[in-house]
C-alpha cells in the first residue's frame, strides 16, 4: 500500500473484529460484551451498512468516555409475558441491549410462536437489518423497529423537529435465494447521505430536505436551515410517529422532544427504543414450502420487465448479501478519513493499528 | 330533497346498516352474517373511508351473485400455537374473516401478551383501520396488513405490475386524544384517488403514474398505461413486498402474479391474505400512564411551529374521529352517484331503497 498522505484500507473482517473488541476493551468493557459488539459492528461493514460499523467507533468511544454510555451493562428483562418482555438496558451500548432482546424474542417465539419484545434505557444498536436478520436462522421472520438517536424531522406541515428518521427492518427467510431483508429510514434520504453530501461537497437532488419557508434546500452546507422529508409525505411522516410510539412511548424510551440527539451530546444518556418481533414460520405452514413460494416471488420480481435503462430489478437485501460474500473473501474497504480516525483512536486507547488485509 | 336529475343523499348510520343488512339477506347471506358485515361497512363510511364502505356493496354483491365469493361462511382456524393462528376463511366476505382473526388475536393477545393471526381465502375487508382500531377498546395496540385485490404497482424499476398497493394500518390507543391510527397504502396515491381524478376528470400530480417508458402519466384516462408510484421509491417498493410476504405468502394466500384483479374478474376466488397483530399495552407497563404518554406527545406534535400557510398539523386518524362524530350527528352524505347506483341495486335485489335522514 502507498505511503501517501490518506490511503484508504482494506482489512479483513477478522482484523476489524479484533481492533473494534480491543477499542471497547481499552474503554473498560468486560472482553465478553466487547467481543458481542465487535462482532456485530463487523457484521454492519460486511453488509454494507458502512455509516452503522466501524465508522461509529470514535464516537461510541467518546460517548463512553464521557459518561453518556455504561460500560459495565445491567440489562434486566423488567416486564414479561409468555410472548412479550420489555427490556432495560441499564444504558450499556444498544448492540448488548438488542442481542439480548432478540434472543429472548426467539426464545419466547419458539414456545408461543410469536413473540414481541421492546427495549428502553438502550443506546444506538447499528443498521437495523442486524436484529431483523437474526431470526432468520431459527426458520423465523424477523421485525425490527427504533426510535432514531436525533430528530432530523418535522411532522407533516410543521418545521419543529419532534421526529427521527426511525427505521424498520424486516427480514424473511428464502430457499435458494438470498433471504429478504428490507432495512430503511422513514425518510427519503438518511441523514448520513446528507453529511455524506456535504462531505463530498456535491448538491442534493429537491425532495431531500426543506427549509423552514417550505423551499427546497439543495445544498447539503444549509442542513442546518432545515429537515430532512419523509418518504409519501404525510405518509412517512404517519410511519416515523407510529413507529415512534411503538418503539419508543410504549417501552418508556424517548421519544419526540425528550429525543438525545446524540451526534451533538456525549453525556446526556439516550433512553432509545427499540423493538424486536420474531414469528416462527412453522405456525403457518411447513417451512420449506414456504421459503420455495419467497423464491418464486423473488424470482418473479427480478426476471420481469423493466424500465428502458434499468439493467437490474433489485430485492431488498440482494446486494447487501453480496457485498457480505465480497467482504469475507476480499476484506473490508475503508475510506482514507475513517482510516486517519482509527489510526487517531488506537493511539489515544493505546492499542495496535487496524492493520491492511 | 329536490327532486334534481343525480341528487346526493345524506342518510343515518343505522338507514345504512339496515339498507346493506337487506341487500346482504337479499343475497341468502345468514342474518348474523350480514348484520356483521353491515355494521362494518357502515364504520367505514363513518370514519371517512368513503371508497371502502357503502361504495363497495353493488361489487360485492356482483362477485357473490357472480360466485366469486362464498355466501355461507366456512371459517375456520386450520392451524394455531399460544399466540399466533391462521384463518382459512372459505371465501366468505373479508369482513367475516376478518373480524374473526382480530377477535382471536385479541383472545390470544388477552392471555399471551401479543398475538399474531393471518388469514388466507378470505377477500376485500374494507379499510384496514377498522381491524386495527379494534383491539383499541381492549387497551390493546392494532396493526393490520393485508394484500390488496389488484395488482397496480411494479417491482421499482420494472413495468410488470407484480404488486398491489398493500396497505398497513397502525392503532394506539389514547387518553383524552383521538386514538392514534394510520391507515396508509404503500403507493404515493391509493388507485381509487385514480380513478376519482378520472370521474371527475381533473388531472393528476406528477408523481402519482408513471408509464411503460418511465414518463410521468398526469391524465388519469390513461392511467391504463401505466402504474401507480410507490412511497419513497426503492422503499415503498421493499415495503409493499415485505407486506405482501407477511400478510399473504407466509399464510399460503394470493401474493405476486396470483392477485385476482378482483374490479376486472367477479368469478374467480381472490384468496386474499391478512394479518392482524394485537399487543396488550400493559405487558409494557401501565395503560393509563402510556395513554398519557401519546396524549403528549399528540399535543406536542399538533402545537409545533408550522410552514407559512400551514393551518393544522395534523395526527393519523384525527380527522376520521372528527368525521365519524360528525356523521353519527348529521348523517353520512352519499354521492349523486353512489345514490342511483344504490338504488339500483335496491330495485335489482327487491329491497326498500335507501332513505334520506
Amino acid at each position: 500500500m502507498p505511503d501517501s498522505p490518506a490511503p484508504g484500507r482494506t482489512v479483513t473482517a477478522t482484523a476489524l473484529n479484533d481492533f473494534i473488541r480491543a477499542a471497547f476493551e481499552a474503554c473498560r468493557l468486560p472482553t465478553a460484551d466487547a467481543q458481542r459488539i465487535a462482532g456485530l459492528m463487523v457484521e454492519a461493514d460486511l453488509i454494507g451498512a458502512d455509516n452503522h460499523g466501524v465508522f461509529r467507533l470514535a464516537q461510541y468511544v467518546r460517548r463512553i468516555k464521557a459518561g453518556g454510555v455504561a460500560v459495565h451493562a445491567d440489562i434486566a428483562v423488567i416486564k414479561e409475558t409468555d410472548s412479550t418482555a420489555l427490556v432495560d438496558g441499564g444504558n450499556a451500548m444498544g448492540h448488548l441491549v438488542m442481542h439480548r432482546a432478540t434472543e429472548l424474542a426467539i426464545e419466547k417465539a419458539a414456545q408461543r410462536g410469536v413473540a414481541w419484545v421492546g427495549t428502553r434505557n438502550s443506546n444506538h444498536a447499528g443498521p437495523a437489518a442486524l436484529y431483523a436478520a437474526m431470526p432468520l436462522k431459527h426458520d423465523m421472520i424477523g421485525l425490527y423497529i427504533a426510535v432514531g438517536n436525533a430528530n432530523h424531522m418535522a411532522p407533516w406541515g410543521g418545521i419543529d423537529m419532534l421526529l427521527s428518521t426511525n427505521p424498520i427492518a424486516i427480514a424473511v427467510p428464502t430457499h435458494e435465494e438470498p433471504p429478504v431483508v428490507l432495512d430503511m429510514a422513514t425518510s427519503v434520504a438518511a441523514y448520513g447521505k446528507v453529511k455524506g453530501a456535504a462531505q463530498r461537497g456535491e448538491m442534493m437532488p429537491e425532495g431531500w430536505m426543506m427549509d423552514r419557508q417550505g423551499r427546497p434546500i439543495t445544498d447539503p452546507k444549509r442542513a442546518d436551515e432545515g429537515f430532512v422529508l419523509p418518504i409519501g409525505s404525510y405518509k412517512g411522516y404517519g410511519l416515523a410517529l407510529l413507529f415512534g410510539l411503538l418503539a419508543g412511548t410504549l417501552n418508556g424510551a424517548a421519544m419526540g422532544k425528550d429525543v438525545v440527539d446524540f451526534n451533538a451530546d456525549d453525556k446526556s444518556a439516550t433512553n432509545t427504543g427499540q423493538l424486536i418481533v420474531a414469528l416462527r414460520v412453522d405456525a403457518f405452514g411447513p417451512v420449506e414450502a414456504f421459503k420455495r413460494s419467497v423464491d418464486r416471488v423473488v424470482r418473479e420480481i427480478r426476471n420481469s420487465a423493466r424500465l428502458p435503462g434499468v439493467e437490474t430489478i433489485r430485492l431488498p437485501g440482494e446486494q447487501s448479501y453480496a457485498k457480505r460474500q465480497a467482504r469475507r473473501a476480499g476484506g473490508i474497504p475503508l475510506h482514507p478519513n475513517l482510516v486517519t480516525q482509527l489510526d487517531k483512536l488506537a493511539d489515544q486507547l493505546k492499542i495496535e493499528t487496524l492493520p491492511a488485509a
